[in-house]
């Protein structure tokens, strides 16, 4: 396999990547990006309602395309052993649910002239929360018919997901819901395209996401039963006909070859294998070099905790784990995903929209790094955009408590980034607690590599060493992992995951002292999370305050005395 | 009386300001200001400490003397009939507990060259909330063995009076403490000194002062007894016995009159009477025109929610009401005073600290006014700095919750005016509840005349008009209201406040939608409140998150139709 080299293509939420790696080690020669061009980074925004997020399906065909040749460009530059013709496969992820209404040929509907500048015909954002009251609609009912449904996302149907949109979809605009043949994962189109399909009644559809968002499961022979469907609306019986002619595959299933179209556009020298898509976190945690026992977390605007359970233990029930389904990251394996609506997100929220004091992320950094844990005497929780697990809730809110006229902006920041650690200690406790015991943590995605206060506060809180992926783009090299084993470069993923990928050098080991006042700050939090969760305990918060501050006090003599040792 | 003038000089947290007023009708002639020039604004920080605040005894002399000179010189250019020799009396409030260490002739320990870097012997200002373990150990103490001392106070002693800041400093500064030979309420120091007294022992101190924080009471014979003070430290033995030759005055009682020194320094042509002196917002409430059944709320950046009831009535007992003192605003009536620790602060806070988008007051306040009544969709508690009514406990801290990643600066500036708004409205419930109906309110300070949002928010939040006062100045003009009676100008304070004091035309209404709206959001805020105070009771707090969304959808629903409707 010496020479040769894969593709893997990462659409995120504002941008596409490509890279090239070598197929005999993983390691990257070169990468394309592409920002995507329409509305702002990519989305259309509605001012009436700011849960929609919408994109144009051209930037996607278009940024496959850049990003590809730009890679290859790179490639033939930096490495003399390397052409076009040495590529043998290619593996694409996308964020999801996000979701296009197609024709039966497959054309969006968006490059219909009715509909250019209808929002709803174009494609719906993973992050488009505008379906609440239907997820919510969906989840009673199943609590009603079918609580089988819900077992396997966790308890609650969520807004982002394949049912909630369309059904959303149909109830507001009835000219796209007559017009449209169907609705289709990005991911899935993608390949659809690629290999010059032209009937979406056989388009091959990922289990990933299937899976994960549209209740596909063998034990009920498929996706939800049509009279289930049909009972919510009469528009979700026609999508349930329409998926019936196409098949549901894992990775583990050849998918396809590239069209000559395709060949040509990319810049190949000849077609090559494609993989099926999944969806980027998936990629991710192959790319992370997952196997059991080892959770992957990748953390962008929001994160994604990945695991994988052998299929010799029995199917895993862990409630609020709104993801697990048979072969969906590894094939042959239990996929669990888990995650937080908004991490990088709550960040940005605070950095660039209420711009505290005009201070740049690398300042605020600067002086939250000053500060040793529990001195903010700030609390919060992390639900900017509502909770994905443990509590599948969108209908929930963020929350800071402990201010005083002397808190800081650095200081509301850490207490964000703390957040988002509990929050994600919430997830890996849930995991432990149902049997999936956490060995190892790897963590990838764009922040952990340039932000060492959040690494250090993430392992400080969970009280584990955080590793660094190897490589930086782990979503992407999934996909050229997965494109090497459908071109048979390797026999299976546990060895090409093996071969292909690695830990860096860096790690976050946990301080002692810090850990002990994170459990300390953990079990407030505890308190608050439970409390103001829809199926809330009731709690006792009379002593919070008080705790924060002596904390805080506490912390802040302690921090005192450590400099006067620093700098005495 | 015609002809007659009188000076009432308000010593505020950064500035002092002097009016002169015509006896006749109480309008305003002339007004000197004076910022203090020590610190920042006139105060010193420890930076160590974020509880300590500290200024310079000079400062107010100064201030005195410079505003007086200022006021007079525009009194004579602006009025002809005006001269120094038609001024009969002054009066003189400052905040509190405002306290001073002093030497037995009255000399500030701030004076002596050991003791001038040494900020425990200057001013501790009202709002050093540095003491607040000996306010819980005071507590303790006499919930132990006195527990008619907190019946006085609402149940529990707060850090900003009187004998915390002393056993505090006891505590800390031994040299401070063995040099001092009493502690002085600022007040009473400056009238002590513009009488040109020169033995401590005597000095004059003001009920005002001694009854709402010192736990001056004459049901007990005056001050705490001595075994209890000494029993918490023999330190408060020493100035218990430093208290005694002290006598305790109410503002109907003849004050004194200033010596030459003063009578020249302030530029006037004869000695003339000076009043007891009272804290800022008592004379402040002489100066909206108090009366049985008017609230008098001076908003600046705290609140103080003033009300009288007349003697026949039984003393009112009203739980965590800090302050039923007899004769302490208007002679011959209890005075009930109440009110909250932040309120201007907090948007101070959020506006020059954090410092959002760098956007002004105005412009937050023009995007603030777009919104309807819980279209934020936030909620938020207004304890900052503590909350002094109902709760009476300087350990709890602020918190805001409904926070999405499309939170906005002006969302959140409005969530902290309607938070204080909240604040309020408990501690006026807390009234009525307990036999002190409110007819009418009547606001003053700072915030109410250049801020319409807030006062529309209140009023709305009230249920209730809001009255502006006619003054803007209302504590210096209630000093010379009280320097008019002391001076013989009327025969007593209902017959001087009736002629001099009145309110404006300006008055805010409430509008009954937006009262419906902030009654579902205030039954909200009320379970943060009961859930999270020290006394707390157990809230379920799950539908909060809910119930706020809901409001805020139809909120933005309701806003939408109301714009098309301004705007079709």
């Amino acid at each position: 396999m010496s020479g040769n080299y894969a593709i893997g293509v990462d659409f995120g939420t504002a941008s596409v990547r490509s890279v090239i790696v070598d197929v005999s080690n993983g390691l990257e020669i070169a990468s394309g990006v592409y920002q995507y061009g329409k509305g702002v980074d990519g989305s259309f925004f509605d001012p009436h309602d700011p849960l929609v997020v919408r994109q144009d399906p051209c930037d996607y065909l278009k940024g496959l395309e850049k990003s590809v040749q730009t890679a290859i460009h790179e490639g033939k530059k930096k490495q003399k052993t390397f052409s076009a013709g040495s590529i043998i496969g290619i593996g694409i992820d996308t964020t999801g649910s996000t979701l296009l209404p197609v024709l039966e040929d497959g054309t969006p509907l968006s490059e219909l002239d009715q509909f250019k500048n209808n929002l709803n015909a174009h494609i719906w954002l993973w992050k488009d929360h505008s379906s609440w009251a239907e997820a919510e609609e969906i989840t009673r009912a199943a609590q009603h018919s079918h609580p089988e449904y819900l077992e396997m996302v966790g308890g609650t149907y969520s807004s982002e997901w394949f049912w909630s949109k369309i059904l959303h979809c149909i109830r507001i605009d009835k000219a796209v819901n007559d017009t449209a043949f169907t609705w289709v994962e990005v991911a899935d189109w993608l390949l659809f395209k690629i290999c010059g399909c032209q009937d979406i009644k056989t388009i091959k559809r990922g289990v990933c996401a299937a899976g994960h968002k549209a209740l596909y499961n063998p034990d009920w022979n498929g996706y939800p039963s049509r009279d289930f469907l049909a009972s919510l609306n009469s528009g979700l019986g026609k999508i349930y006909d329409s998926l019936k002619t196409s098949t549901v595959l894992s990775a583990k299933n050849s998918a396809g070859v590239l069209s000559p179209e395709w060949t040509g556009r990319l810049g190949l020298e000849k077609p090559i294998a494609a993989v099926m898509p999944a969806f980027d976190a998936h990629f991710g945690g192959i790319g992370a070099g997952i196997k059991p026992g080892v959770l992957v977390k990748t953390i962008g605007t929001s994160t994604c905790d990945l695991m994988i359970a052998p299929t010799e233990q029995k199917r895993p029930v862990i409630p609020g784990m709104a993801g697990i389904v048979l072969d969906s990251i590894v094939p042959g394996y239990y996929g669990i995903e888990a995650g937080q609506s908004a991490v990088g997100d709550i960040f940005n929220w605070f950095v660039k929209y209420v711009q505290p004091s005009g201070k740049s992320y690398s300042e605020l950094t600067r002086e939250a790094l000053k500060l040793l844990p529990g001195e903010s005497g700030l609390l919060a929780l992390d639900w900017h955009n509502g909770n994905r697990t443990i509590l599948v809730d969108q209908q929930l809110t963020g929350l800071i408590l402990g201010l005083n006229l002397q808190s800081s902006p650095a200081e509301i920041y850490r207490a964000f980034i703390e957040a988002t650690a509990f929050g994600a200690r919430v997830i890996h406790e849930q995991m432990e607690k149902y049997d999936l015991p956490i060995h190892e943590i790897v963590v990838c995605g764009g922040i952990p590599r340039k932000d060492k206060l959040l690494m250090q506060i993430y392992a400080d809180v969970f009280g584990k060493p955080l590793y660094l992926s190897r490589n930086s783009e782990t979503c992407a090299l999934g996909g050229a992992v997965a494109a090497a084993v459908a071109a048979g470069s390797y026999p299976d993923f546990e060895t090409a995951i093996e071969k292909m990928t690695s830990k860096s050098d860096i790690v976050f080991h946990p301080v002692a002292e810090h850990q002990h006042t994170y459990n300390e700050l953990f079990t407030l939090y505890r308190g608050l999370h439970d409390a103001f969760c829809a199926r809330g305990t009731v709690q006792d918060l009379s002593k919070v305050m008080k705790k924060l501050l002596e904390i805080k006090r506490r912390a802040a003599e302690s921090n005192k005395t450590g400099r006067q040792q620093n700098f005495g």
